[in-house]
């Protein structure tokens, strides 16, 4: 076993491979919501595939019921055993104009904020899985061997919900025995300050389509008569929220609990103001519900948002249409014990009482998972912490996550296992929107990390 | 000059020829409100000028603001002189995927209702104005001149709102001399009933477009937290109106008359019902303000739709994405003595008043007309009148209509001359929307129809 040192050093001096590993990756459009680009899905496994057989790993890319995952063991008998997972797929690109450079062009700028690797999934989560893949690189570089048991695990449909993982974990659960699962798909607190999240809200998200008029209406003709299917649509999301900014959807705060003072005392220490959260994305004011501080807003309170909307004509000009239907997407996130199954119910419940006798409306539920919680009682959170403080110089932070990652509760229900979210993202990293980035720091300083924690990992 | 017989005869001979020249008029995409289309535009101009030459006008065709006009002459010294105007620019056709066949490919089709044009156009106001084009074809075949003096001015902009029009007229008002203007882009009563109609709605249209954060979002990150332009837009929009359908912009209803007693009257007697108006195009209950009838909704009360609204992901399966920005457009129509001018002021101020302060608001006017109503003394209307019945065998009514067309107010301010508005659509001819058609019959006998009035007006 090589000193870790050496190790580390080898990271260093093969950042420009590492890199130019990453931007194949990266090249590869694998977006999964829409099924034009499922060939491209595939491919990115395909090329991950082909990294991890290279580096050792027995590897294999399994069907599920959308875009396959990638499944690699490499085994160390009397170890203690890791999963690793993480997800090849991408969000769309648009709305594509914005975009200062090609999404799928990968690159490095240098900026005000230091060099950064800009392009879709260059931190959700290609860049994210490849420090863990580069940090499994250089200790098998250096010493011929992983310091434990690794098994990693890659999936293609993260970004349309994990459609089909569950299932395929349920059916495979044989393959995944581990001591404990690593996610890199998380934020550090800032630039330079690292972070494990204990806590993920959950998600529910739906389609809401109401059809009024069986065709398209001249406004002259019909205007003050016909039923316009917008107005009913936005009467819906306009009553979703009231002046406070509460959710109004009957029994929706059911299962939300109030944090104990200690905790909203320590978030108040850590000055995570409107203007800290709001200010570099061009706002001042937060929007949600009234007299929360911004950092429960986001982090223990569920929140209801209206994700698009269309209906009528929305091309260049005028045209006096009514038009005979609009759609929009709802989706709410969830925190402690609100139930996404309960909600589906209330919710159609609520947009159906909208809806006026003589239209129809169509509500689909795309997908809902709880939030989570981790025990702080993890016997190999200690290890992680004295790894990313050792690489950061800093103590790592223990923070809730605003965002959802339902395979993690997936895997406490069939595997058994608690998961450590550990990510170099950072809330400017613009993921899900034009320009995404990930810092150079960040991949650099979290493939060191990485190796920093597995061997930490191997020593238990 | 040949028997008013001979000429009907030659329109019933010739119906083949006069449909393969409106469907080579339909196969060009004159859309005039996508810039994408301008040459497609100035190709239908070209092609009605040479058709127009052909006849004996003198034709030529004028640059305006937009897109060009064509202007044809062919005069009587001392005939009464009349000025038919129409527009060779069309709707767009979106949705596409709605039409049963390709919108620029027309053609007959025989269904319950009888034969009918099917094509984008073969309505409004194609169809329409080569009926007029017909009836004076019929005539010169037969007697080699018209009955009276005949200007044809036909715009490219109509559906775009008239844009650069009127200052065209205003700057060419010498050519444009005549004693009554005629125009063909209304409807009949019924299918088997013409009508003149003798009021026309106004019409105010705005572009609303809200901008809240500077980008997209995920909406784990900050949703419950930053502001979401689709929820700022939809209260905007379910403000608009309050519980009993009316609009809710102060001052909105200044200018607004109720109809004397014994019209209302007479409208009853009409047996408009919510039944006859809103079944055939799948609704039961009116939308409006309660208490009115359905009649008196489209024709003498003022409306508000939005057209269109679109913001965030709208493509298939889920984006967790808070959108920066998002839009809809937003039209009224007007009746009376409604001031487009003091709506705008209005409508933006009720708009700003809606925005939060750290978010922005864009209000585009794109266009507003003042509603028309046409003096019940017009000396040619008896004829017109007379006409029609002669045609169809039962009175003309004489109704007011929904929809605006704003030039008809520009020929009476700028020539000082009033409309004859006759048209032969019917109210399922879903002009501006997919699958547009024009029944055979229309064509045909508005083809007699207008040979008939031409007759009648040269007679006085």
């Amino acid at each position: 076993m090589a000193a870790l040192d050496a190790i580390l050093n080898d990271i260093d001096t093969n950042l420009e491979n590492a890199l130019e590993r990453l931007f194949a990756f990266l090249r590869i459009p694998s977006i999964s919501t829409d099924p034009a680009y499922a060939g491209h899905c595939r491919e990115a496994a395909a090329w991950l595939a082909q990294d991890l057989t290279a580096l050792g790993f027995e590897t294999s890319v399994e069907e599920t019921s959308l875009h396959p995952v990638v499944l690699a063991h490499r085994p160390k008998p009397g170890a203690p055993h890791v999963l690793f997972y993480g997800h090849y797929d991408v969000q769309p690109v648009d709305p594509l104009d914005l975009w200062k450079t090609s999404p799928f062009e990968p690159h490095i700028t240098d900026g005000a904020g230091g060099k950064t690797i800009v392009g879709r999934g260059s931190s959700d989560d290609k860049g994210q899985v490849m420090t863990f893949v580069e940090a499994c690189r250089a200790h098998i570089a250096m010493s011929g061997a992983l310091p434990c048991g690794v098994t990693i695990l890659i999936e293609g449909a993260e970004e349309s919900g994990s459609q089909g993982l569950p299932e395929w974990v349920a059916a495979n659960r044989e393959k995944l025995g581990c001591d404990v699962v690593l996610v890199c798909d998380t934020t550090m607190w800032d630039k330079t300050t690292p972070a494990i999240t204990s806590s993920l809200r959950g998600l529910a998200y739906f389609e809401v389509k109401v059809t009024c008029a069986d065709r398209d209406l001249h406004s002259g003709f019909f205007g003050g008569a016909a039923r316009n299917p917008i107005h009913v649509l936005s009467k819906i999301i306009a009553d979703l929220h009231d002046a406070d900014g509460r959710v109004t959807i009957p029994g929706f705060y059911e299962g939300v609990h109030e944090r104990p003072p200690e905790v909203l005392e320590q978030w108040r220490g850590l000055g995570l103001t409107a203007e800290t959260l709001l200010g570099p994305i061009g706002l001042k004011e937060p929007a949600g519900e009234r007299g929360r501080m911004p950092i429960e807003l986001v982090q223990s309170r569920p929140s209801c948002d209206a994700n698009g909307i269309i209906g009528g004509y929305t091309g260049e000009g005028t045209k006096t249409v009514i038009a005979s239907t609009a759609s929009a997407k709802v989706s709410f996130r969830l925190v402690d014990d609100q139930d996404p199954k309960r909600l589906a119910e209330s919710f159609e419940a609520f947009v159906r009482a909208r809806v006026p006798a003589d239209c129809q409306v169509e509500v689909i539920t795309y997908k809902g998972s709880r939030a989570i919680s981790l025990p702080f009682d993890m016997p190999q959170l200690g290890a992680a912490k004295t790894a990313l403080q050792d690489e950061w110089g800093v103590p790592a932070v223990t923070v809730g996550a605003g965002g959802s990652i339902p395979i993690v509760g997936d895997f406490k229900r069939i595997l058994g296992r608690d998961t450590l979210l550990i990510g170099f993202g950072l809330d400017d990293d613009r993921i899900h929107s034009p320009n995404e980035k990930y810092n150079l720091t960040s991949f650099h300083k979290g493939t060191r990390s990485w190796a920093r924690i597995l061997a930490a990992l191997g020593q238990r």
